[in-house]
């Protein structure tokens, strides 16, 4: 089935990275300020942009090194059934974070835009560690003038 | 087979994204400012980043439409086979650019690297078609620290 991949290098510490995928404070700083019910295995996430969006069930963590949700509820429609999920590799002065959102039915131009996104929200997360200052929704580098 | 998916939407004409597809003068503006070759169909383009890069034989041109390329040589291995194409679609206020590099044999950490790489070369055309100022090679945005 198509996936959207990604791969950013951030220099941080694997624990600081781990703790923005894990924590509702965390995930504030790059995806969206609007985020609540972040926590262990089996919490639901909201993510909110603009009063919709989608929610996330936690469904693996392993300390400092991998994060996977998968979604939950109906919003958006197209991702439904899809999951997510975050490794993380140390490596010599850089902490790879290898990203996936996979289990698409097809790769439609949705699908197309939200790869492109993801993108942005990444380097969003790498900006957040590096310098403090990610990018979140409704501060989010667009990619198109539908947003 | 894996392939890499973007889209993006941007405020210009169909010819002058077009052009900036077809020709080393616009290629140079987002991709990397050493291109050389870009031509009709046939033609071999060089795309050059520190001396090494990919070549691609251009396989498809329609006119304000579609481009599409197919991977030449050898460099980088993990290209080889696989091919380009970018679809021009005019919507109300924008033209969505639909990226796709396809037929890579495995979702590799460098394929995960370069599709993140291609959502900011992508977001370099919509900055040179927009406001003149795209990112090319060398003055591109980092995505991690072994560049």
């Amino acid at each position: 089935m198509p996936a959207i991949d990604h791969r950013v290098g951030i220099r941080g510490s694997l624990h600081d990275i781990y703790t923005a995928l894990t924590t509702d404070a965390g995930l504030s700083r790059w995806w969206t300020t609007d985020t609540e019910g972040a926590g262990g295995v089996g919490s639901i996430i909201h993510f909110r942009f603009n009063g919709g969006g989608p929610d996330f069930e936690v469904i693996e963590l392993q300390l400092d090194r991998r994060v996977r949700w998968r979604h939950s509820g109906s919003m958006p429609e197209d991702w439904m059934g899809t999951e997510i999920s975050f490794e993380l590799i140390q490596a010599d002065d850089q902490v790879f974070v290898r990203f996936r959102h996979s289990h698409w039915k097809t790769a439609s131009d949705f699908m197309a835009r939200c790869s492109t996104k993801w993108g942005v929200f990444l380097l969003s997360l790498k900006d957040a560690i590096e310098t403090g200052a990610g990018r979140p929704f409704p501060h989010d580098v667009p990619i198109d003038h539908s947003e």
